[in-house]
C-alpha cells in the first residue's frame, strides 16, 4: 500500500516511452532520472510537465543558466531536496560557475529575511511601486 | 497598541539619518521607502539589513538584474506583496524588461508545481546528483 | 539532549493507555503509530489531538475518503513527509484508488502553480468571488 | 513602472481571444476573471495554464466538487486570498453545500496542525507506511 | 456565494452564545472579535478551538507573554496578518514591551534566513544533536 | 558536481579560521557545526550571519532561551530539521527543560491552525488592532 515507486525504463510503453526517449536526447543523459520515472505513472502529467518544461527553461529573454539559478531559488525557498540537487546539477551543467551559485543562494538567503520583516512590521506598500 | 508605523525622515537622527541619506544617494531617490522606515524602530536591525543588502545585490558574479529577479522569484513564493512590487521595480529600472520579468514567473510557476509533484511521489535523489 | 523519542506502548500508563487502546481499537491496528507515541510526551496534547481528529475525520457531509485526500493534499503543500505516507495509506485502506490519488496530485500540481502565478502578477479579486 | 494590470476583453486578439471565447463558454460566464486577463499578458502561459487546468478539473476517478475542495484546500495552506475566494465560488457553483466546505476547512486546519507536530517531534516514518 | 461572513453577537445561540460569552470574560473584552464570530458558522470548531487555545495560552512553565510572542513569530512566518496583528495586541495587553517584540522580530528574520541557508547548503545533522 | 561539502576545521584559513576560533570560544564547544563549515564555502557569508546571529541571540530585553524557543519555533514551521534539532539542543543548554519545550509546541501547533482558518474564513482584522 505503497506511494508509487519510480517505473522502470524497460517497462515504459507507448506515450511514455517516447517521452523518455525525448528526455534522453535532449537532456544528453542515458537514464531517466527518478522524477521523470514516477510521473510516469500518469503518462498526462508525464506529457504536460515534461513539455511544459522544455518550453519553459529553453534560453528567451533571460539564458537557460539564469533560469536554472531562478528554479533552484524558489526550490531552497520550498525546501525541496530533489529539487535543489538535480537544478544546481542543471545548472551548473549549462554553465554556472560556483560563484553564481553561492550568489545566488546570498539573495535567496536576505530576500527570505526580509520577507519576513515586511510581514512583522505590516510595512504597506509605497505609492511609486503600484 | 498598533504595529510599529513607519518613522517620518524628518524625525530621523544619528544613525538612523546616516542610512537614510545613504540609502537615497545610493539609490538615486529621493523619498526613503516604507520598508527602511519602518526598520527603523530598530536602528541595529536597519544598519545590519542595509549594509547586508547593499553588498549583496551589487554586481558580483551575477549582475544586478539577475539578482533582482531572484529576489522576486523568492517573495512571488513567499506570497510577499510588498517585496514583489518593490523588487519588480527595481529590476526594471536596472534594465529587466517585461520579457524578461514574465520568463522569470514562468519558471517560478513550474518549480513551484514540481516542488510539490515530487513530494506527492515522494521521489528519491538520484546518485548523480549527490 | 535529543528531542523526544516515541514513548512504548507497554511503558504507556493512565490516559495515554487508555487513549493508544481507543486508537487501535477505532483504527483496528495493532501497533501506534509513532506519531501518537511521540505526542504521548505529553499527554493532554495526545488526547486533543486524538479526539478532535477522530472528529473531524469521521463520515459527515464529505465522506472520510475525500477527507483523507484533503488531508494528503495539505501535507503535500507542506511537504510532511510522514503525513504524506500516512495518510496516503489511511485512504487506501478506506477505499481511495490509484486513480483518485492520481488526480488529487495532480490538482494539487497546478494549484500550487496558480497559486504563486496570482502573487506574481497581483491579481485582484473580481467582485463577483466576494 | 508597475506589475502587469489585466488586459481588457476587448484588447485581446487571436490566440488570447479564442482562449477568452472558450473560457466563457466552458465555464458559462459573461465576463473573463482577472486571474485569465492577467495571465494574457503572455499568450502562451494563458494556453498553457487553462488547458491544463480544464484536463485536470473535469470529472474522472474524482468528481468535479471533491477537486475545487482540494484546490481550495491547497489555496488556504498557501494563503491565497485569490484562489480561495475563486475555487470556492466554483465548488459552490457546482454544487458543494456550505457543510462539505466547513468540513474541508476543518481537516485542513488540523492537517496544518499535525504537519508540524511531526516536524516538532521529528517522528520517523512507521514501517506499514514506506 | 461569498465566503462565510462574521456572525453577530445578538445572533448567537446556545453552544454559540456560551461559549462567546465565556471569550468576553476571560479575556475582559466587550466585543467578540471576527475570528471567533467567523468560526461560529461551526460550533464544533468555535469550541475545539477556544477551549484548546485557552488550555494552551495559560501560564505554565512558558509565561503568557512568551507564548504570545511564539505564536506571532509562527503568524509572521506564515504571514498572517489578522493573526500578527491580534497577537502583537495580545502581547502587547499582558506584558510585552516594545523592545521584546522587536527582539522576537530579528530572531524571526535571521531563523528564516538561516533556515533557508540549511537547504541551499543541504547541511547534514551534526551527530551531537541527534 | 555536487553541493557545496562542509569545509575541514583544519583547512580553515584567514577569516575563515578566525571565525571558527570565536564560534568555538562563545558557544564553549569543541568542533564546528556542519552549518558553519558549510557556510565557509563563502566567507562574507559566514562572517555576516555569525556577526548577526550573535547580535540577535545575546540576553536583551528577551533571555538567551525565550530566543531559542522563538528560534526553534520558526524552524518547526518551516519544517528545517538541522534547525529544529540544533537550536533545540542550544535552547537545553542554555536552560530550557522538557516542559517549556512541549509547551512551545503546543503554542506552534495552534497557532500554524489558527492562522489557516483566518485563511479560509478571510477574517477581516477588527479595528481595534489596527
Amino acid at each position: 500500500m505503497s506511494i508509487f515507486k519510480p517505473i522502470n525504463e524497460n517497462q515504459a510503453k507507448g506515450k511514455v516511452k517516447k517521452i523518455f526517449e525525448d528526455i534522453k536526447r535532449s537532456r544528453k543523459i542515458k537514464k531517466i532520472p527518478n522524477f521523470w520515472r514516477s510521473l510516469a505513472h500518469n503518462p498526462k502529467l508525464l506529457e504536460r510537465t515534461w513539455n511544459n518544461l522544455k518550453q519553459i527553461m529553453k534560453k528567451g529573454a533571460l539564458d537557460p543558466v539564469t533560469k536554472e539559478l531562478i528554479y533552484v531559488a524558489v526550490s531552497i525557498t520550498n525546501s525541496c531536496e530533489y529539487c535543489i540537487r538535480s537544478h544546481t546539477f542543471a545548472a551548473k551543467k549549462k554553465g554556472a560557475t560556483d560563484e553564481m551559485i553561492k550568489e545566488m543562494i546570498d539573495v535567496v538567503g536576505i530576500a527570505n529575511q526580509n520577507n519576513k520583516l515586511v510581514e512583522a512590521y505590516q510595512v504597506e506598500v509605497d505609492k511609486i511601486y503600484k
